[in-house]
């Protein structure tokens, strides 16, 4: 078994309102500090090991977890913990 | 200018009809590998350096970023390259 974690964070240039609202709320909460802020999504896949994961995974991302109109993904697998 | 990197994942045991769904759907698709789907946020702070910086970072995901109840959460801070 595998441990895919996948990140998918929208691409440069795009809008992120979620974001905005976000560094807004944390300024008026007093951490005028903060910048920016961009929000994307994480995901945690407990995977069968098989030969060709890895263009499976790519092929997951490119057709139901990301939107690559707008949104970039990036993803590792690593070694699951068996309990 | 530091960059503020934020894991926020659901508790273990906490259930994530979300990431069922994707299970669901990505089983559906012919991805029969995939066991489980956890979903969780990522977020990328620009933030200005500060002598306390970690401190407040921390406490701006427990008032805001995470729900301390339901989701944990990590961080990392690395120097952000100046464009």
């Amino acid at each position: 078994m595998r441990r895919v974690t996948v990140h998918i964070t929208l691409k440069e240039g795009v809008l992120d309102p979620q974001g905005k609202a976000i560094q807004e709320s944390l300024n008026s909460l007093g951490y005028e500090a903060v910048e920016e802020v961009r929000v994307g999504k994480y995901m945690e896949l407990m995977v069968e090991e098989t030969a060709d994961m890895e263009q499976r995974v790519k092929e997951m991302c490119d057709k139901l977890l990301a939107n690559p109109v707008i949104e970039d993904y990036r993803f590792d697998v690593e070694e699951a913990e068996v309990l």
